[in-house]
């Protein structure tokens, strides 16, 4: 049995929890797994040695930066290694370099284009317990490289996949992915297991338990990987491949997020192109777009529409901008831009196979006097906007009636 | 011109103190000359490191401390390469394996073996400053290793040695090579120049600049190198081959070294193989010993020494317990050990060709009153062991007599 396990940077905040990460490989371990453990830079380190980087410089170079924070997770793996020597573990570091890790040359936020783990797969042989540095790797020349937020969870799944590893933890602040935040929803439960699609979706809706980025190479490479906290010994959530019997959950979960804003240009004229002007003007400032919602045409002989859509909350500002300086142009009427909207969303793979879920959500809505703003569905997802203030209890109301009472 | 340029750990201790060292590498380029960076880590950073690993064992094993330790200078050429961008200098950091510094396997203290700079080559060629990881490189598979003390300096030489550089300056706290030192000796001077040989005996002797490693380097492969300071623009002191010039001056320096305890065995039976006995278990314990003095029998028919040697005064105790143990055993009649001596050396490679300074020095201590204990000479060095308490007003005397009024 091959498990790869990842601690993220508060489990190995100083020697004290360093020396926890190590006992709970040690207990692995002697239960005849063979172990890889993938780390990040203890918390605070990383924060640190930007700030430094900062005093010399507002934009360093990215490859020096790379450079710097390469040492975050160096730093760990050595203390790493040496906390399992003193349980009488033999266990030995490597850096993502060492490790095999080579990725493209974009510095900061590089892609893993290829592993090849010959020295970890050799000290694993014999009979080592193989530390290795997360969020970094080299490229074919020999650069250090870092890969962005989420890295060492993506260090620790790709590893898996190339190791064939039996099992992926990764060890977090919290128990695992639930129904909904338990902070806002008192019924709610933590998941045995989720597939790949609902846990994406989960991740690109505010339930940010990982980068979707890492969920996504999961899928690709077919890594069934365990969420689970590193304060205690209770199991996770298995995130992995759908499964048939999954489908007979209609929901697995329900999530809100507030950290949305919504823009609506009113009376649009209708004709090709309007829309791909708008979203060129959005894109070309960075600004990411979620939902998008065109309603019909209002009148046949001047055919105009109302357009909406919804940006990160600190980007409305500079999004609302960009928009009225086109809206004379296009010859739209008028622009509204509200930040106090709330996207509540639903996510199963039974929902598939279910049909009425819509029709019994808006319903639902409906009968709280709740007033839908705007809607958006794919295959395994229903998402609506709702005035801010009714957000938590709309998320209520639906956990309620599709996973406490079905 | 090609300058290869090292700072140690005071120098780059935090952001503000890497910005002076841009500005002074700055200003080299600017006056034309092709720039290679050596640094140390920040001060404090590798104590640091230490602490959090003796937290966690107390011998760590040694290929995790260099792999933690290495961080050090890696974060330190991150930074400066940033500094140097601020100041629109193009520059790139490399550590010391990306450097091409190849060392043996012996973790914690390896030896440079080999150091191929293809990289370093091609970045100077492109214009740019190279910045790289002192006290650190790696073995020929791969594993990162450290130097040990001293470690960046003999990074420095050893690169000026492959890149055939036409200067190594060697940064420091200290304004360079004096005739003694000042804080002890009024009339001491700085010195324009310095020999080796002459260095590696004053490095030998308490007046610890650098590390004699480093300078046995330079010495092997014809490196000229200058000692300055990195808080001012004085010149310093340039240590090279030995030119017939430098044998006009009798006396280069005079170094006191404080940190000696001394053992005697009176009455030794003098027969082959008691020496090697003794300095076998002194050995054994991992003792330094410096200094060795043998006296001549006293009577012809029960021959019989005494032997008087130098330890360094921590080791004084361990020294004389091994001793003590031995005594009867070889049959010696009494060990004295004694911690108040000084040891006063005088150094300088025209005392090859100027007869009589021994002479002129044991008249001036005995005009004095200060008695010899011991008395040690190499072909350009004469010491002797002196009560502590004389060691000061000897080191003044020395001084006047040889270097102020010769």
């Amino acid at each position: 049995m091959l498990i790869v396990q990842k601690f993220g940077g508060t489990s190995v905040a100083n020697p004290e929890r360093i020396k926890n990460v190590a006992s709970r490989v040690a207990a692995y371990r002697a239960k005849g797994s063979h172990v890889v453990v993938v780390v990040s830079a203890m918390s605070g380190v990383t924060d640190n040695l930007i700030k430094m980087a900062a005093q010399l410089m507002p934009l360093p170079n990215e490859r020096e930066m790379d450079m710097l924070l390469a040492t975050g997770e160096q730093t760990t793996i050595a203390l790493t290694a040496i906390a399992l020597h003193a349980l009488n573990v033999p266990a030995v570091s490597l850096t993502g370099p060492q490790a095999g890790i080579t990725t493209d040359g974009v510095h900061t936020k590089a892609k893993i284009k290829n592993i090849t783990p010959r020295q970890v797969r050799s000290l694993l042989d014999e009979g080592k317990v193989v530390i290795v540095a997360g969020f970094q790797g080299q490229t074919d020349q020999g650069q250090i490289t870092t890969l962005g937020r989420g890295g060492s969870d993506l260090t620790a799944i790709a590893l898996a996949a190339a190791l064939k590893a039996d099992l992926c933890q990764i060890y977090t602040d919290v128990d695992g992915v639930y129904t909904a935040d338990p902070r806002v929803v008192p019924g709610a439960r933590k998941l045995a297991e989720i597939s790949y699609d609902e846990m994406l979706e989960l991740a690109g809706l505010g339930a940010k338990v990982m980068q979707s980025r890492s969920v996504e190479f999961a899928k690709k490479f077919g890594v069934p990987f365990e969420v689970r906290s590193s304060l205690n010994d209770n199991p996770g959530t298995l995130v992995k491949e759908e499964t048939r019997s999954m489908e007979g959950v209609v929901i697995r979960g329900v999530s809100l997020d507030e950290n949305q804003a919504k823009i609506t240009l009113v009376q649009v004229p209708d004709q090709p192109g309007v829309a791909a002007r708008i979203f060129k003007a959005i894109a070309d400032a960075s600004i990411n777009v979620d939902m998008i919602v065109q309603n019909i045409s209002h009148a046949p002989n001047a055919p105009s529409t109302d357009l909406s859509f919804t940006v990160d909350k600190p980007d409305l500002l500079k999004a609302s901008k960009i928009i009225d300086a086109l809206r004379k142009d296009i010859g739209a009427r008028e622009m509204i831009a509200d930040e106090k909207i709330g996207k509540l969303s639903m996510v199963g793979v039974g929902m598939r196979s279910h049909p009425g879920v819509a029709a019994k959500m808006f319903e639902t809505l409906a009968g709280a006097g709740i007033n839908i703003q705007m809607i958006s569905t794919s295959e395994i997802k229903i998402s609506v906007v709702v005035d801010i203030a009714k957000g938590k209890e709309a998320m209520r109301l639906m956990h309620k009636a599709f996973l406490e009472n079905p």
